[in-house]
Protein backbone atom coordinates (compact mmCIF):
# COMPACT_ATOMS: atom_id res chain seq x y z
CA UNK A 1 0.00 0.00 0.00
CA UNK A 2 0.88 3.76 -1.04
CA UNK A 3 1.33 5.38 2.13
CA UNK A 4 2.02 8.82 3.49
CA UNK A 5 2.21 7.66 7.03
CA UNK A 6 6.62 7.07 7.83
CA UNK A 7 7.20 3.49 8.50
CA UNK A 8 7.35 4.22 12.46
CA UNK A 9 4.30 5.42 13.14
CA UNK A 10 3.07 2.63 10.32
CA UNK A 11 4.78 0.06 12.87
CA UNK A 12 2.92 1.53 15.86
CA UNK A 13 -0.60 1.08 14.04
CA UNK A 14 0.06 -2.31 13.16
CA UNK A 15 1.25 -2.92 17.29
CA UNK A 16 -1.54 -1.22 18.42
CA UNK A 17 -4.06 -2.79 16.42
CA UNK A 18 -2.91 -6.36 17.79
CA UNK A 19 -4.74 -5.53 21.37
CA UNK A 20 -7.94 -7.28 21.83
CA UNK A 21 -11.05 -5.02 20.45
CA UNK A 22 -9.38 -2.67 18.37
CA UNK A 23 -8.49 -2.83 14.60
CA UNK A 24 -6.85 -1.04 11.80
CA UNK A 25 -9.36 1.87 12.24
CA UNK A 26 -9.28 2.77 16.06
CA UNK A 27 -5.29 1.99 16.59
CA UNK A 28 -5.18 5.25 13.35
CA UNK A 29 -7.46 6.93 15.59
CA UNK A 30 -5.35 6.23 18.73
CA UNK A 31 -1.79 7.06 17.70
CA UNK A 32 -3.69 10.30 16.36
CA UNK A 33 -4.78 11.22 19.36
CA UNK A 34 -1.48 10.12 20.84
CA UNK A 35 0.88 12.07 19.11
CA UNK A 36 -1.96 15.21 19.40
CA UNK A 37 -1.41 14.66 23.23
CA UNK A 38 2.20 14.27 23.44
CA UNK A 39 3.21 15.74 26.67
CA UNK A 40 -0.16 15.21 28.36
CA UNK A 41 -1.06 11.20 27.23
CA UNK A 42 1.67 9.65 24.95
CA UNK A 43 4.60 10.80 27.13
CA UNK A 44 3.51 8.98 30.74
CA UNK A 45 1.80 6.30 28.55
CA UNK A 46 5.23 5.47 26.58
CA UNK A 47 6.66 5.84 29.87
CA UNK A 48 4.55 3.31 32.06
CA UNK A 49 4.33 0.98 29.17
CA UNK A 50 8.34 0.66 29.33
CA UNK A 51 7.86 0.34 33.11
CA UNK A 52 4.75 -2.29 33.62
CA UNK A 53 6.70 -4.32 30.73
CA UNK A 54 9.75 -4.57 33.01
CA UNK A 55 8.23 -5.07 36.37
CA UNK A 56 5.47 -7.62 35.87
CA UNK A 57 5.31 -10.73 36.12
CA UNK A 58 3.80 -13.63 37.53
CA UNK A 59 3.21 -13.90 41.40
CA UNK A 60 5.42 -17.34 42.32
CA UNK A 61 2.50 -18.52 44.09
CA UNK A 62 -0.54 -17.83 42.66
CA UNK A 63 -0.55 -16.86 39.07
CA UNK A 64 -1.64 -13.19 39.74
CA UNK A 65 0.16 -10.58 38.15
CA UNK A 66 2.15 -7.67 40.36
CA UNK A 67 5.55 -6.45 40.10
CA UNK A 68 7.47 -8.73 42.44
CA UNK A 69 8.21 -12.59 42.91
CA UNK A 70 5.02 -12.45 45.39
CA UNK A 71 1.83 -10.46 44.41
CA UNK A 72 0.38 -7.85 46.71
CA UNK A 73 -2.65 -10.25 47.55
CA UNK A 74 -0.37 -13.02 48.39
CA UNK A 75 1.96 -10.42 50.66
CA UNK A 76 -0.78 -8.87 52.24
CA UNK A 77 -0.77 -9.70 56.33
CA UNK A 78 -4.65 -8.32 56.65
CA UNK A 79 -5.95 -11.14 54.27
CA UNK A 80 -7.48 -13.99 55.96
CA UNK A 81 -5.14 -17.45 55.26
CA UNK A 82 -6.67 -20.72 55.13
CA UNK A 83 -9.52 -19.64 51.90
CA UNK A 84 -8.16 -20.04 48.37
CA UNK A 85 -10.47 -18.53 45.72
CA UNK A 86 -9.75 -20.54 42.35
CA UNK A 87 -10.12 -18.59 39.37
CA UNK A 88 -9.74 -18.98 35.85
CA UNK A 89 -8.08 -15.78 34.94
CA UNK A 90 -6.10 -12.80 36.11
CA UNK A 91 -9.27 -11.01 34.57
CA UNK A 92 -11.50 -12.93 36.99
CA UNK A 93 -9.33 -12.12 39.74
CA UNK A 94 -9.51 -8.09 39.09
CA UNK A 95 -13.85 -9.34 38.68
CA UNK A 96 -13.72 -11.01 42.05
CA UNK A 97 -11.58 -7.89 43.64
CA UNK A 98 -14.05 -5.54 42.38
CA UNK A 99 -16.68 -6.83 45.33
CA UNK A 100 -14.45 -6.12 48.13
CA UNK A 101 -16.06 -8.83 49.82
CA UNK A 102 -13.76 -11.41 49.77
CA UNK A 103 -10.63 -11.20 52.00
CA UNK A 104 -8.93 -14.30 51.17
CA UNK A 105 -6.26 -15.61 48.58
CA UNK A 106 -6.72 -16.64 44.95
CA UNK A 107 -5.50 -19.01 42.49
CA UNK A 108 -5.40 -18.61 39.26
CA UNK A 109 -5.53 -21.45 36.99
CA UNK A 110 -4.52 -19.75 33.53
CA UNK A 111 -7.28 -21.47 31.82
CA UNK A 112 -9.17 -24.48 31.68
CA UNK A 113 -8.93 -27.64 31.20
CA UNK A 114 -9.62 -28.62 27.32
CA UNK A 115 -8.85 -32.26 25.90
CA UNK A 116 -9.25 -30.25 22.59
CA UNK A 117 -6.68 -27.94 22.85
CA UNK A 118 -4.34 -30.12 24.60
CA UNK A 119 -4.72 -28.42 28.36
CA UNK A 120 -4.35 -31.10 31.10
CA UNK A 121 -4.30 -30.35 34.69
CA UNK A 122 -0.59 -29.95 34.54
CA UNK A 123 -1.24 -26.99 31.52
CA UNK A 124 -2.95 -25.25 34.07
CA UNK A 125 -1.65 -24.40 37.68
CA UNK A 126 -3.16 -27.33 39.14
CA UNK A 127 -0.33 -29.38 40.62
CA UNK A 128 0.86 -25.88 42.34
CA UNK A 129 -2.38 -25.67 43.87
CA UNK A 130 -2.21 -29.36 45.57
CA UNK A 131 1.03 -28.14 46.74
CA UNK A 132 -0.24 -25.22 48.30
CA UNK A 133 -2.91 -27.35 49.64
CA UNK A 134 -0.37 -29.23 51.38
CA UNK A 135 2.42 -26.50 52.65
CA UNK A 136 -0.66 -24.22 53.76
CA UNK A 137 -3.26 -24.27 56.40
CA UNK A 138 -6.39 -23.99 54.18
CA UNK A 139 -9.84 -24.93 55.37
CA UNK A 140 -11.37 -23.63 51.83
CA UNK A 141 -11.30 -23.46 48.73
CA UNK A 142 -13.97 -21.70 46.98
CA UNK A 143 -14.37 -22.90 43.23
CA UNK A 144 -15.25 -19.23 41.20
CA UNK A 145 -14.75 -20.70 37.66
CA UNK A 146 -17.19 -19.56 34.56
CA UNK A 147 -20.41 -20.64 34.82
CA UNK A 148 -19.49 -22.21 31.15
CA UNK A 149 -19.23 -25.94 30.02
CA UNK A 150 -15.17 -25.15 30.56
CA UNK A 151 -15.27 -23.77 33.57
CA UNK A 152 -17.48 -26.35 35.20
CA UNK A 153 -15.65 -29.26 33.90
CA UNK A 154 -12.41 -27.99 35.67
CA UNK A 155 -14.55 -27.06 38.80
CA UNK A 156 -15.48 -30.58 38.89
CA UNK A 157 -12.10 -31.79 38.13
CA UNK A 158 -10.55 -29.85 40.50
CA UNK A 159 -13.11 -30.52 43.26
CA UNK A 160 -13.16 -34.59 42.83
CA UNK A 161 -9.49 -34.19 43.49
CA UNK A 162 -9.11 -32.30 46.66
CA UNK A 163 -12.40 -32.66 48.19
CA UNK A 164 -10.79 -35.26 50.45
CA UNK A 165 -8.52 -32.75 52.34
CA UNK A 166 -10.56 -29.89 52.38
CA UNK A 167 -13.67 -28.01 52.03
CA UNK A 168 -14.52 -26.87 48.67
CA UNK A 169 -17.72 -24.21 47.77
CA UNK A 170 -18.44 -22.60 44.55
CA UNK A 171 -20.33 -19.69 43.68
CA UNK A 172 -24.33 -19.83 44.13
CA UNK A 173 -26.33 -20.08 40.82
CA UNK A 174 -29.26 -17.71 40.65
CA UNK A 175 -30.87 -14.86 38.88
CA UNK A 176 -28.34 -12.34 38.77
CA UNK A 177 -29.04 -8.25 39.70
CA UNK A 178 -31.49 -6.82 37.59
CA UNK A 179 -32.40 -9.87 35.69
CA UNK A 180 -35.36 -10.45 34.35
CA UNK A 181 -36.95 -14.52 34.65
CA UNK A 182 -38.48 -13.90 30.63
CA UNK A 183 -34.56 -13.32 29.50
CA UNK A 184 -33.38 -15.83 31.65
CA UNK A 185 -32.63 -19.51 30.33
CA UNK A 186 -34.09 -22.52 31.83
CA UNK A 187 -30.93 -23.69 33.61
CA UNK A 188 -30.56 -20.19 35.41
CA UNK A 189 -34.00 -20.72 36.71
CA UNK A 190 -34.21 -24.18 37.59
CA UNK A 191 -30.90 -23.59 39.64
CA UNK A 192 -32.24 -20.47 41.32
CA UNK A 193 -35.98 -22.52 42.34
CA UNK A 194 -33.76 -25.00 43.58
CA UNK A 195 -31.22 -22.86 45.44
CA UNK A 196 -34.26 -20.94 47.14
CA UNK A 197 -34.15 -19.49 50.49
CA UNK A 198 -36.11 -17.45 53.12
CA UNK A 199 -36.50 -14.15 52.15
CA UNK B 1 -11.54 1.12 45.73
CA UNK B 2 -9.61 -1.80 47.14
CA UNK B 3 -7.61 -3.22 44.63
CA UNK B 4 -5.58 -5.84 44.06
CA UNK B 5 -3.63 -4.96 40.86
CA UNK B 6 -0.15 -3.19 41.59
CA UNK B 7 -0.11 0.57 41.51
CA UNK B 8 1.85 0.74 38.07
CA UNK B 9 -0.34 -1.56 36.80
CA UNK B 10 -3.44 0.28 37.63
CA UNK B 11 -2.06 3.58 36.49
CA UNK B 12 -0.90 1.70 32.82
CA UNK B 13 -4.61 0.71 32.09
CA UNK B 14 -6.19 4.07 33.34
CA UNK B 15 -3.75 5.84 30.45
CA UNK B 16 -4.78 3.08 27.91
CA UNK B 17 -8.76 3.78 28.88
CA UNK B 18 -7.94 7.35 27.79
CA UNK B 19 -6.97 6.56 24.20
CA UNK B 20 -10.24 6.85 22.17
CA UNK B 21 -12.95 4.27 21.90
CA UNK B 22 -11.36 2.51 24.91
CA UNK B 23 -12.42 2.86 28.17
CA UNK B 24 -11.72 0.86 31.85
CA UNK B 25 -12.69 -2.90 30.51
CA UNK B 26 -11.07 -2.89 27.53
CA UNK B 27 -7.95 -1.19 28.53
CA UNK B 28 -8.05 -3.96 31.53
CA UNK B 29 -7.91 -6.04 29.04
CA UNK B 30 -5.55 -4.81 26.48
CA UNK B 31 -2.97 -4.53 29.42
CA UNK B 32 -3.48 -8.31 30.60
CA UNK B 33 -3.20 -9.56 26.93
CA UNK B 34 -0.30 -7.16 26.78
CA UNK B 35 1.57 -8.95 29.63
CA UNK B 36 0.66 -12.89 28.14
CA UNK B 37 2.39 -11.31 24.95
CA UNK B 38 5.13 -10.02 26.84
CA UNK B 39 7.70 -10.82 24.04
CA UNK B 40 5.73 -10.79 21.02
CA UNK B 41 3.74 -7.87 21.58
CA UNK B 42 4.47 -5.51 24.78
CA UNK B 43 8.29 -5.24 24.38
CA UNK B 44 7.86 -4.10 20.62
CA UNK B 45 4.96 -2.20 21.34
CA UNK B 46 6.86 -0.55 24.10
CA UNK B 47 9.82 0.02 22.05
CA UNK B 48 7.99 1.46 19.39
CA UNK B 49 6.01 3.61 21.69
CA UNK B 50 8.81 5.39 23.05
CA UNK B 51 10.20 5.87 19.52
CA UNK B 52 7.30 7.57 17.56
CA UNK B 53 6.94 9.03 21.20
CA UNK B 54 10.55 11.02 20.51
CA UNK B 55 10.72 11.23 16.54
CA UNK B 56 6.90 12.45 15.75
CA UNK B 57 6.45 15.81 15.10
CA UNK B 58 4.20 18.27 12.41
CA UNK B 59 5.82 18.75 9.18
CA UNK B 60 6.74 22.42 8.94
CA UNK B 61 4.98 22.69 5.29
CA UNK B 62 1.90 20.84 5.65
CA UNK B 63 0.96 20.08 8.82
CA UNK B 64 1.13 16.03 8.15
CA UNK B 65 2.46 13.96 10.69
CA UNK B 66 5.90 12.75 10.26
CA UNK B 67 9.68 12.05 11.64
CA UNK B 68 11.40 14.82 10.33
CA UNK B 69 11.00 18.78 9.77
CA UNK B 70 9.60 18.22 6.41
CA UNK B 71 6.90 14.99 6.43
CA UNK B 72 7.47 12.31 3.66
CA UNK B 73 5.46 13.54 1.43
CA UNK B 74 6.07 17.18 0.94
CA UNK B 75 9.65 15.52 0.73
CA UNK B 76 8.94 13.16 -2.37
CA UNK B 77 10.05 14.33 -5.42
CA UNK B 78 8.28 11.90 -7.65
CA UNK B 79 5.04 13.93 -6.49
CA UNK B 80 2.73 17.05 -8.92
CA UNK B 81 3.75 20.25 -7.36
CA UNK B 82 1.13 22.34 -8.31
CA UNK B 83 -1.46 20.68 -7.18
CA UNK B 84 -2.76 21.03 -3.05
CA UNK B 85 -4.97 19.39 -1.68
CA UNK B 86 -6.84 20.83 1.87
CA UNK B 87 -8.00 18.55 4.88
CA UNK B 88 -9.02 19.02 7.98
CA UNK B 89 -6.79 16.62 9.68
CA UNK B 90 -4.08 14.14 9.35
CA UNK B 91 -6.93 11.52 9.69
CA UNK B 92 -7.97 12.64 6.40
CA UNK B 93 -4.90 12.85 4.66
CA UNK B 94 -4.18 9.26 5.53
CA UNK B 95 -7.76 8.54 4.19
CA UNK B 96 -6.73 10.77 0.59
CA UNK B 97 -3.73 8.19 0.75
CA UNK B 98 -5.65 5.10 0.93
CA UNK B 99 -7.40 5.78 -2.27
CA UNK B 100 -3.64 5.69 -4.03
CA UNK B 101 -5.40 8.01 -6.44
CA UNK B 102 -3.93 11.47 -5.62
CA UNK B 103 -0.13 12.08 -6.33
CA UNK B 104 -0.16 15.95 -5.40
CA UNK B 105 0.44 18.06 -2.46
CA UNK B 106 -0.91 18.42 1.24
CA UNK B 107 -2.13 21.26 3.31
CA UNK B 108 -3.40 19.58 6.99
CA UNK B 109 -5.50 22.57 8.31
CA UNK B 110 -5.96 21.08 11.74
CA UNK B 111 -9.46 21.47 12.63
CA UNK B 112 -12.49 23.74 10.88
CA UNK B 113 -13.44 27.55 11.68
CA UNK B 114 -15.64 27.40 14.46
CA UNK B 115 -16.90 31.13 16.13
CA UNK B 116 -18.97 29.18 19.04
CA UNK B 117 -15.21 27.40 20.12
CA UNK B 118 -13.22 30.75 18.80
CA UNK B 119 -11.27 29.35 15.88
CA UNK B 120 -10.49 31.68 13.44
CA UNK B 121 -8.69 31.52 10.65
CA UNK B 122 -5.18 32.69 12.57
CA UNK B 123 -5.88 28.80 14.85
CA UNK B 124 -5.78 26.89 11.51
CA UNK B 125 -3.31 26.46 9.40
CA UNK B 126 -4.87 29.28 6.90
CA UNK B 127 -1.97 32.15 6.77
CA UNK B 128 0.16 28.97 6.34
CA UNK B 129 -1.20 28.23 2.87
CA UNK B 130 -1.47 32.17 1.69
CA UNK B 131 2.09 31.91 2.31
CA UNK B 132 2.64 28.20 0.16
CA UNK B 133 -0.04 29.63 -2.31
CA UNK B 134 2.67 32.78 -2.35
CA UNK B 135 6.07 30.79 -2.42
CA UNK B 136 4.92 27.43 -4.27
CA UNK B 137 3.82 27.16 -7.83
CA UNK B 138 0.30 26.13 -7.42
CA UNK B 139 -2.18 25.65 -10.08
CA UNK B 140 -5.14 24.32 -8.18
CA UNK B 141 -6.44 23.94 -4.68
CA UNK B 142 -8.44 20.89 -4.18
CA UNK B 143 -10.57 20.85 -0.80
CA UNK B 144 -11.27 17.79 0.64
CA UNK B 145 -13.08 19.02 3.79
CA UNK B 146 -16.08 17.17 5.55
CA UNK B 147 -19.38 16.97 4.19
CA UNK B 148 -20.38 18.88 7.51
CA UNK B 149 -21.77 22.09 8.17
CA UNK B 150 -18.11 22.79 9.67
CA UNK B 151 -15.98 21.23 7.05
CA UNK B 152 -18.19 23.73 4.30
CA UNK B 153 -17.95 26.77 5.86
CA UNK B 154 -14.28 26.24 5.92
CA UNK B 155 -14.28 25.30 2.75
CA UNK B 156 -16.41 28.36 1.42
CA UNK B 157 -14.45 30.50 3.50
CA UNK B 158 -11.05 29.30 1.81
CA UNK B 159 -12.47 29.57 -1.14
CA UNK B 160 -13.07 33.29 -0.87
CA UNK B 161 -9.87 33.98 0.12
CA UNK B 162 -7.79 32.11 -2.70
CA UNK B 163 -10.14 31.96 -5.56
CA UNK B 164 -8.74 35.23 -7.35
CA UNK B 165 -5.59 33.51 -7.25
CA UNK B 166 -5.67 30.26 -8.28
CA UNK B 167 -8.12 27.15 -9.24
CA UNK B 168 -10.38 25.97 -6.95
CA UNK B 169 -12.17 22.63 -6.86
CA UNK B 170 -13.71 20.39 -4.45
CA UNK B 171 -14.86 16.23 -3.70
CA UNK B 172 -17.51 15.49 -6.11
CA UNK B 173 -20.84 15.01 -4.19
CA UNK B 174 -23.10 12.39 -4.67
CA UNK B 175 -24.35 8.95 -4.52
CA UNK B 176 -21.57 6.74 -2.26
CA UNK B 177 -20.16 3.19 -3.37
CA UNK B 178 -23.07 1.01 -2.26
CA UNK B 179 -25.57 3.57 -1.21
CA UNK B 180 -29.17 3.11 -1.67
CA UNK B 181 -31.33 5.61 -3.09
CA UNK B 182 -34.30 5.32 -0.33
CA UNK B 183 -30.95 5.47 2.65
CA UNK B 184 -29.77 8.98 1.12
CA UNK B 185 -30.92 12.13 2.20
CA UNK B 186 -32.92 14.39 -0.58
CA UNK B 187 -29.15 16.95 -0.28
CA UNK B 188 -27.60 13.87 -1.54
CA UNK B 189 -29.52 13.14 -3.88
CA UNK B 190 -30.22 16.33 -5.63
CA UNK B 191 -26.48 16.98 -5.57
CA UNK B 192 -26.06 13.65 -7.50
CA UNK B 193 -29.04 14.50 -9.66
CA UNK B 194 -27.57 18.31 -10.71
CA UNK B 195 -24.27 17.02 -11.15
CA UNK B 196 -25.62 13.76 -12.98
CA UNK B 197 -22.99 13.00 -16.36
CA UNK B 198 -23.47 10.18 -19.17
CA UNK B 199 -22.66 6.94 -18.19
Amino acid sequence: MKTSRTKEIEILIDLIAKLPGLGPRSARRAVLHLIRKKSTLFKPLSKQMAKVFEQARECLNCGNIGTSEMCEICEDQKRINGQICIVEDVSDLWAMERTSVYNGRYHVLGGTLSALDGIGPNELKIPKLMKRLDSEEVHEVILALNATLEGQTTAHYIAEQIENKVSVTSLARGVPMGGELDYLDEGTISAALNARGKI
